[in-house]
């Protein structure tokens, strides 16, 4: 189960809409003769896989997978019945399907062919590699990350707004790292007006995993010329504005390959002049698109907003040893705090050095 | 040398204005026959500790010192005098001792008489137990080490400056510990009316370990009933105002047992309302003091100060999983930075975890 929740992790960030999903098929004789993940883009599965690895040696083998097989006609026939039509004696599952078509009926089915059906071995890795997935089946929204990047005492950016790079070259390379584990990227207006960035994996044997991107850009302020929609073939940037929003900016966007996506703007901060779009809407409207991992890259208004509003489910809070004052741009914005809870909102589950500096993963307290 | 090392550590912050000294003897058969370091206040002196332990038997046998011994005759008899008259017959050196009253005197004063002496096994090791002293010696000023206690987003407290306990108990406990090697520590009036800390260490068994206490108060606003003058028994908590603070309150405050010292202001940063010390000057009074190891506890004004004037040579930063928010009060006030160095000013040189917070030591960068 171990090797097959590695094929899965291979899958992070690559299946959606579908889970990250590793299986491994052994023979009678106990040999390992097939082993794979769900492909890019979700399709084949990871069971289709390691079966036409193993061929018809599978006969009699087992199968370990980390997420119950499905069981209903997708786009492919299900691989309970794969599993089924290849003569496998045992299937040993890690989590249980939650998705609505399967939620059991998978190990219902493989019983019924008289299969020897285990569950529940390894689940608790195999859940934090398919969390993203999981979550959106539980929650209709993805799993979301923020990452921030910040002096040793909270700053992100020298007080005059510039640019600066606080982390090392290894930092950096490890955020391009978590963006290809990432389905989609989140990023706002402020963030693409001030670095013009490209969102994308630059690191070698990673260029093809690049999320897809997506902007918060209630007025349609993101200039046509952007780097965020050049590089455009692969997927479209989505730019989510106001129903508001200058319909000509809006057809001068979308002849640069922009897709626009007009969303509500959230009632109880409307001020007038600064819309706020709907995070929940938009985390919904993600969800549906069949986004699991949610990578949260965007300036302190933003990131701020999501911890308010309680949609942040993991942080990746890297830190250099630089000191900038008070004076500096701040990862997070006013809180408005009253109190300070016994338990903080966010525990640590993680804690490497990377290069000169500090990365700290949190996730949102039990 | 090492256990020597091991020696000395047991006496920083506690050896002032003396330096933390280790010593080990070894007879010619190879048996340990002494060890001892600098006794609490100074004397008697590690090698007369060892000296006293092996008795007779150090004749013909080997001294460990961290420090070169001194030459001169102070309140006690020299030690390199000591070491002859007992007969030892080798001297390894971790350091050389920079006060000029010895500075290679004491080495000198041992190869006359006919001693093997070794010189610079272990400095390295030897440097950084007693760094607070050579520090003094060399820069006329302690070592400065600051703590502070952070948010992961580098806010100190809630908006409203109400004191909230980021860290948790064992950090807590460390600091204590921290305080105990430290020979002074230094706050603000700030930290007094904010918080009416006692400054001192209340571990078990470290009870007698406080360290002296130092307040910035130019205007002299500390009440005579403040807790930090309260637990007055062993060393006078010493206040530092302006020379043109009101004689009303200063006679209130030595009634309190306090010690007031007028001190200069910083002309630079006089704008008639604000006094501020010289930080400068109150260093170089408490170099004069005898102060090897002064640790700074003290809110983001005096924080920032002594950082922007460049006077702050080890930062302990312990940093808890909370985040509070920019309208937090902040760690470090504005730098009015307008550039980042390509090397940051600071260097971690260690990293741990605490209780669930986490603490990081930070040097100046060579």
């Amino acid at each position: 189960m171990r090797y097959a929740i590695s094929e899965a992790r291979k899958a992070v960030g690559r299946a959606a809409e579908n889970p990250p999903v590793g299986c491994v098929i052994i023979a009678a004789s106990g040999q390992l003769i097939g082993a794979g993940h769900t492909a890019r883009t979700g399709r084949p599965h990871a069971e289709t896989v390691a079966l036409a690895m193993a061929g018809q040696r599978a006969h009699g083998g087992t199968a370990y997978v980390t997420l119950e097989p499905c069981a209903h006609h997708g786009q492919t026939p299900p691989c309970a019945t794969a599993l089924i039509e290849a003569g496998i004696r045992r299937v040993v599952i890690a989590c249980q399907d939650p998705d609505r078509r399967v939620n059991g009926k998978g190990v219902t089915m493989l019983r019924a062919a008289g299969i020897d059906v285990i569950t529940d071995i390894g689940s608790d890795m195999a859940y934090s590699v398919m969390q993203g997935f999981l979550h959106r089946m539980v929650h209709k929204r993805p799993l979301v990350t923020i990452k921030t990047a910040t002096s040793l005492d909270g700053g992100i950016a020298l007080g005059d707004g510039r640019k600066v790079w606080l982390t090392s070259p290894p930092m950096r390379r490890y955020v391009h790292v978590l963006r290809s584990k990432s389905d989609a990227i989140l990023t706002g207006i402020g963030t693409i007006l001030a670095d013009d960035p490209e969102m994308t994996c630059r690191l070698p044997g990673l260029e093809h995993d690049s999320p897809s991107r997506f902007i918060l850009d209630s007025q349609l302020r993101c200039p046509p010329g952007a780097k965020i929609l050049q590089n455009n073939n692969a997927v479209p940037t989505v730019i989510f504005c106001a129903e508001t929003a200058s319909p000509d900016a809006r057809i001068a966007l979308e002849k640069s390959g922009a897709v626009i996506v007009p969303m509500a703007v959230d009632k109880a901060q409307d001020d007038g002049l600064q819309k706020r779009l709907d995070l929940q809407k938009i985390l919904r409207y993600l969800g549906d698109a069949g986004v699991n991992n949610l990578l949260v890259e965007a300036g302190s208004s933003i990131v701020t907003s999501i911890i308010a509003d309680d949609l942040v489910d993991v942080i990746h809070w890297t830190q250099s040893q630089h000191l900038l004052g008070s004076d500096a741009i701040p990862a997070i914005s006013p809180l408005k705090l009253v109190a300070l809870p016994e338990q903080t909102r966010y525990t640590e589950t993680h804690h490497q050095q990377i290069g000169r500096d500090r990365l700290t993963i949190l996730a949102k307290s039990l």
